[in-house]
């Protein structure tokens, strides 16, 4: 069997944890596997390195912070590959320029778009233990390109998916996907399985689980995830296409933190206008999350539709830049609102989920600022300072203790 | 006119001198000239991440600890060029990988072997300040090697070579090439010029000011070096082929606190035992510096050599391993020496040279225990606790204050 193993930052953090990887990996080699191994940057480095760039700059160049980001992989890699070593095991490190992980032009957000077997088959071959940095990627001027948050988990399912992987496991510091985050919500429960789709919209929520990419690159290619933790051998959570068991109404509860949320008012009502908004954000390698447009007075429209806080500024400089352009009046924004969402395709054909939803946070004294819902998810968009409350009055109602 | 500069760590340790150094070369490219900047390491970043390494394994794979060293200079580069463009000038970073720096096979010790020019040359036409990795490259089986100690000096003029660099300057924390270490010989004075072949042996025996490969190599393409402070204006030392005032006798003395001396004794005195011994140890990529053989009792013949402290461990061992193959009855060797050297091309046709030293020596109470000789140099071997006063003594006999 091949093994596509992933460890976030945490399992790395130090040498005894990095030893603890080395050992797991040992494990399934001796059992005759071939293993693929892919690793975050230790511990806090990445935070590390994001400061030591703002030393230098307020905003300093997207190319020449990946160039930056990316050593924190390659150190983590290296010296797990030694650890394996000193255990006896022949293994051997390599990055995204030796694996030619091609990536998308852009920096800080790249997409994966191909990658050479070659170098690794031949490491399997040679009875290695391969290591991979995750999270890099290489663009096709030859410039060190990285994934985005989560950006490791996405290289785990793309070598599993190139490398026709028998398995693909995702370690992380908690035992699986739980319903909501147990620091929020303290009653929340371990998954034993969940569907690409739910995990998709909780991973997309803020689950914080699985990189919201790497999921969906997983359903493209049918790569089984397995969500477990470095530090145990519960069995996890597995990730794949249709559920063995009866499928709950609501599979969790996500609370997301990060959002900011961006308002063009007046626009004029023709067609092609969301068209450029969205455009022009997209050019900027901004990723838009919630939209939601309404009809206002006078033949205009209103356009609102949420980014991730830390594209924030550079949304509102380019649309502020184009805002004749685009017909608006004015930009609002707002910067500490949260997203809580229950997702579940078990949903789709109760039409009381959404009132459920919203009579929980009625009980709950929150105010909802803005709706969105899909087929197996309904979100709210509310002030960040209730959203804890929220997912706890939200998972409560709907995933009561047994 | 096209520039290299190269900067050691000490010059990129902190925020402060990285735009120090960003500065100088800003200065540099408003005077219309390219400008390509070679960087190694932040201050300690190399000690830092052997010591990381350290605490996985006592014996780390080159392979591995290659590729966990490269990362240290990827972040100066990274965070220089972000400096160069915080002062309004296009920078970019570019790492081995990037501009293909070839490299022989052995890791820890590669040797540079050819340089792609095309990346480079385009990031100039393009107006941009480059910024390479030093002491890195890419092996033909695309994995990362290092050059060694003082190899970004080696990456620099590699570069101004390949480039056909009107200039190369090698920046340091002192203001040029001395006549002996100040720190050690407080009278020691700074040399204005200086022939390649006197800088190499300054280099080889310890000086390091520059690392002896890259003044070899400046001296095979003919590449005019200029020693001097990244912290002041001050003119810094020249190193060229020929001096342009009359030479001294004596160019300076170096001393070298790393060698041990290992000694094979009793080997068969027929042909190609030293062969022998020194093709193992080059096998292993462990150089050999001084080396001494003498005739033995009963056709026999003892071989004494010195190597790199770092690498008596793994010379010994392979020694060892091969001891009935080399013929040798017993290997000794000593730790705690030093090399104390004059150098200079004057000294060639004065036999009046060694005698002054040992006299110097002698004077000064300090047992010679090697001596070795070449036309520009006269080297001895001594307690590394003498070597100091050694120092003192030689330098104060043959470049007495003016």
């Amino acid at each position: 069997m091949l093994i596509v193993k992933k460890f976030g930052g945490s399992s790395v953090a130090n040498k005894e944890r990095i030893f603890n990887v080395a050992r797991r990996c040992v494990e399934e080699y001796q059992k005759g596997n071939q293993v693929v191994v892919v690793l975050s940057a230790m511990g806090d480095t990445t935070d590390d390195l994001l400061e030591l760039a703002a030393t230098i700059s307020d905003k300093p160049s997207k190319r020449e912070l990946d160039m930056l980001m990316s050593t924190g992989e390659q150190v983590s890699v290296s010296l797990c590959a030694m650890a394996i070593q000193e255990l006896g095991v022949p293994a051997v490190s390599l990055n995204a320029f030796q694996v030619r992980m091609r990536t998308s032009r852009v920096y800080g957000n790249a997409r994966l778009k191909k990658i050479d077997r070659n170098r690794i088959q031949s490491e399997l071959e040679n009875n290695k233990i391969v290591l991979v940095t995750g999270f890099q990627g290489v663009n096709r001027y030859d410039d060190v390109t990285t994934l985005g948050r989560g950006g490791s988990d996405t290289t785990a399912v793309a070598l599993a998916a190139a490398l026709h992987a028998d398995a693909c496991e995702i370690y992380t510091d908690v035992d699986g996907v739980y319903t909501c985050d147990p620091r929020i919500v303290p009653e929340a429960r371990k998954l034993d399985e969940i569907t690409y789709d739910d995990m998709l919209d909780l991973a997309t929520l803020g689950a914080q689980v699985l990189h919201n990419r790497s999921v969906g690159m997983a359903k493209k290619y049918g790569v089984e995830l397995v969500v477990r933790s470095s530090l145990s051998d519960a069995p996890g959570t597995i990730v794949r296409e249709e559920l063995k068991v009866e499928r709950k109404l609501i599979s969790g509860v996500a609370v997301d933190k990060s959002p900011a949320r961006i308002s063009l008012i007046g626009l004029h009502d023709i067609p092609g206008i969301a068209f450029k908004v969205f455009n022009l954000l997209g050019s900027q390698g901004i990723s838009v999350d919630i939209i939601l447009q309404s009809v206002g007075r006078d033949g205009t429209k209103d356009i609102s539709f949420t980014v991730d806080r830390k594209n924030l500024q550079d949304a509102l400089k380019v649309l502020e830049a184009n805002l004749s352009k685009l017909t608006a009046e004015r930009i609002e924004h707002e910067e500490n609102i949260a997203k809580v969402s229950v997702v579940g395709a078990g949903m789709m054909t109760d039409p009381g989920v959404a009132a459920k939803m919203f009579e929980a946070l009625f009980n709950a004294d929150i105010n909802i600022k803005m709706i969105a819902t899909s087929e197996i998810r309904i979100t709210v968009i509310i002030d960040e300072i209730n959203a804890d409350a929220a997912a706890r009055a939200v998972h409560n109602a709907f995933l009561p203790e047994d």
